[in-house]
């Protein structure tokens, strides 16, 4: 921050009064449930003063000598248990007036929240209730009124799945080691909305790409022919990580 | 933010303490000098300890009542004059130890940076000297040491700067109103590099995606034929915009 050489020009001689901050780390934790074809938001019920009682996204305040990334981890091993996950900075959220403790009468510090957004295996990931009066996945279709401002930045969170899934190869770190190309397009389609793509033409846009190989085996599942199921293959993907791509 | 609800598992008994902040926005901005191709960053020269006599990015600390979007367009309007420009949040740097004012004996207050992310056009942007000791368009490629960690955000503001261009329309807010696809392909190379695509391939990719309409005027430079001026037609573009797209 370049902040204490910054002049005010039309009132030199008037010190603006700078605000004191506590920083809160939010985290926007999705999975997929691929048996149901459900997008999901894992929630917390509140059980504190402000919002006592209301479901808000799992966060925290940060602690000294505490970074935002330890933060955001530190919130997702006390509510989940993962052994994979995808987790990255999201937004930062800062007005004035955001947190009713920042009320003039409670001291007038403000609330910033860091917002962190996290994708998880839905197979994997074990809810932990320890101490608290709530946790949920919610499916996205169904979200209540959350405390202070976490619906916007759930939406926030949700647009930035959304574009993922376009440029870059996320589904992969969450999908099971292997798949069928059906198994893929309906985990685009849970998120992406039933008309993203016709299936034939994702499909053959995806093997063109060459980074899913065949892993020989088939399966069965339900009357159709058996399918076969594929692995993401990193190290073919490795020469397009740098390039632009779009995968629908 | 769900802070105060959060249950520290392993020492149930044990209060964590808090850390306390300030929080200063810095701007990324970025313009590029299409004579002499080159892409340019804004920075200014500190006046105050830490770094005095050190160059870096221009920014603020955010005061009461104050957003983090109001602190960012407070900066730019002290430092240049300009008509048209796209900004957007960054990322936000947090860490513990980022900023040598928030050592213990320094009351341990801890300064958190929000980004953000501008770019101008050049020949617009009037730069404003008032009450600072340097203010100064840098060449990417000969970016002093800055204060604090502001070359790692620079970088950071560096590699959006390119994905944007790959991705989004971002270039037409900030070319002049009329250009030739030789001016366009300019503007790339200079951010993206020689390599990143041959003319020819570029030129028909973008007159491919239809939203670049033909003036019907054609300029001449140098020795070459004459070149078609080119305009961005937004109304063309507007049913592309929410769907996936490369640019080069």
């Amino acid at each position: 921050m370049a902040g204490r050489g910054t002049k005010k020009i039309e009132n030199p001689g008037k010190k603006q009064a700078l605000a004191d901050f506590k920083v809160g780390v939010d985290n926007v934790i999705f999975s997929v449930d691929n048996e149901q074809n459900r997008l999901l938001v894992l929630l917390v019920m509140r059980d504190d003063e402000p919002f006592s009682g209301q479901w808000c996204l799992p966060g925290t305040l940060v602690r000294k000598g505490e970074s935002l990334e330890d933060a955001a981890y530190r919130i997702l091993a006390e509510k989940i248990k993962v052994k994979n996950l995808y987790l990255e900075q999201l937004y930062s959220f800062g007005g004035p007036g955001r947190d009713p403790r920042e009320a003039p009468d409670s001291f007038g510090v403000r609330y910033l929240s860091v917002s962190y957004f996290a994708i998880v295996r839905f197979g994997e990931a074990e809810l932990i209730a320890d101490g608290v009066s709530g946790i949920a996945w919610y499916p996205i279709q169904q979200i209540p009124q959350l405390a202070f401002d976490h619906n916007k930045i759930l939406e926030y969170g949700y647009r930035r799945l959304r574009n993922k899934l376009e440029y870059s190869p996320v589904a992969f770190d969450v999908l099971p080691e292997v798949f069928t190309l059906n198994d893929l397009y309906q985990f685009y389609t849970t998120i992406l909305g039933e008309n993203f793509s016709d299936y034939s033409n994702f499909r053959s846009r995806l093997l063109k790409l060459g980074f899913l190989s065949d892993t020989g085996v088939k399966v069965s599942r339900g009357a159709g022919r058996p399918a076969s199921l594929y692995r993401f293959d990193a190290e073919a993907f490795a020469p397009l990580k740098d390039k632009p791509l779009v995968f629908i």
